[in-house]
């Protein structure tokens, strides 16, 4: 049996992880526009931007400027990524952000030493120093994270028991620590996850952790992600990375194997069809991924913002 | 619980539903080298052409042509949609198309009344006479199939009481006229379903038709078909139509409302990762893909086209 939740909260990504990833610069005026659209939606926590090198990342070199840029809106939770401790720094000058510390493993070694050239021993130290750090400034950490929790592009297929373990060695550091975890995000980074997986992994989490808060990030890289947040749905998840027009990675503009997350107002739709509130007014939503699409200058993947909602046949 | 199916029957429906639908002419000849390469990957039945008026449907003026064209392959089952007597008459002339006959009612008496200037009434006689022309010309009745029956554009949502009493119309007239029909179809002709509706609907007929064999028809218009499909395998639905690469409709060309199957090889992979066998190769698939694409000159829906398959990851 289903066992559909009647509220989820999705946290909206699109404009860090679109952003960051977009060839060409987009002004910081539009930037901003796009996130002072997403603040009138009714979404309640919306990841702006990320501190990272702009050597690497040159879509995100006016950071600063779009954070001081928005419109702050009651009730909106505004927040950014980082990676190290001086991506760190620069968030916490930003006194309008709400930031907030996570806990973060990896369930591919090989994709941890590839992207970060760590082990799993060095990220495990590295996420108790890093708690401490949070304390330090006063900042609550508020969630652990499992990337690579499905499957991994250089290490294959991932066990399950490991997820567990990982999330086992989460909610070790938190306790050491003396802070208490809201909930644990399965990020499927790079988009192995099937529905069957999803259900498989949240099932196993649940069996040992009755009353944890699990979260999905899903990527939409080989066009299961929002049958992956179905299963997530079935599961009791209400948690939700998503992103506005499916922003993140373009699959027609040639970035390949780069596919956004979840998109915002299709995971919106699938949920309001089901009569699970999200809290989201769809319709300023899609004019939201309308204007993403205007921004990037090319087709975003969303299918409702070019399907129409069924509201408008209802009479 | 889920109940998944250890293995599934797909229609490939693309060759009809997208070369119908696309603006300027496609060559004939590029139409029957994509059927040609799509009778190499395992597909078992493949709906190459519609008989319909050229004047309404130009894309379809060369469809004799086009079965004329094909090299079929043993095992493959090549198939043709038609509207009315003229087109049947046309069908029947081809020796090489495996012409069956299907009982179809719709759950809109709106769309109907929009699409083929009838009422329920004329529909449901009409098919007493159709089931008569097909036993006359030795075509064997297989199919029941119901219209819209997740919701209309025109009447908005459809109760799942309708759909029950149109199987039931279906079921009596084939025993009426003493044929036995291998399956019925649901088709979610303007992409009202949800995951939510699938089962909703899927479980009432099986409550009532536990030996009942239900196909699915899934539009992808807001983004839902893989997850409606996936919502379909959790039923133990084991009969798919689908599109290679999505054809039948293109939300980045402009053809507003109107995307296309789920798209053939997503389903595949979907079902493949889950241990659910297709007899699909889906390499030879997703290159079929890749030439659909060529062949209309755009950017088509399919994501693992794009994204690319796990198993070049797993060594």
């Amino acid at each position: 049996m289903s066992d559909l939740p009647a509220s989820v909260r999705i946290t909206e990504e699109g404009p860090r992880e679109g952003f960051q990833i977009e060839k060409g610069a987009i002004p910081t005026a539009r930037k901003i526009a796009l996130i002072d659209a997403l603040s009138q939606t009714g979404l309640d926590h919306i990841q702006i931007v990320s501190f990272v090198n702009p050597k690497n990342v040159p879509g995100m070199a006016d950071a600063d400027a779009v954070v001081d840029g928005i419109t702050p809106q009651p009730g909106v939770a505004y927040t950014a990524l980082w990676l190290n401790e001086k991506g760190f720094a620069r968030a916490l000058k930003h006194r309008r952000l709400a930031n907030t510390g996570t806990i973060q493993l990896c369930a591919s070694e090989k994709f941890l030493k590839r992207n970060q050239n760590r082990s799993a021993e060095q990220q495990l130290a590295g996420q108790h120093a890093i708690v401490e750090l949070y304390k330090a400034a006063g900042v609550a950490v508020e969630r652990g994270s499992v990337m690579a929790a499905f499957g991994c592009n250089f290490e294959g297929d991932i066990p399950v028991s490991r997820v567990v373990a990982l999330v086992q060695q989460i909610l070790d550091v938190a306790h050491e620590h003396g802070v208490t975890l809201k909930y644990v995000t399965l990020a499927d980074t790079m988009a192995w996850a099937t529905p069957a997986s999803i259900k498989h992994v949240v099932g196993r989490l649940r069996e040992r952790w009755p009353d944890l808060d699990v979260a999905l990030h899903l990527h939409d890289t080989r066009g299961l992600a929002i049958a992956n947040a179905y299963a997530g749905l079935e599961m009791g998840v209400t948690r939700f990375d998503a992103a506005v027009a499916g922003l993140g990675g373009c699959p027609f503009a040639g970035h390949a194997g780069a596919a956004g997350n979840v998109c915002t107002e299709d995971l919106v739709f699938l949920c309001e069809e089901m009569g699970i509130a999200t809290g989201i007014d769809l319709d300023a939503l899609i004019a939201c991924a309308k204007l993403a699409e205007d921004i990037v200058g090319h087709p975003l993947p969303g299918a409702v913002m070019k399907g129409g909602t069924l509201e408008r046949f209802r009479g």
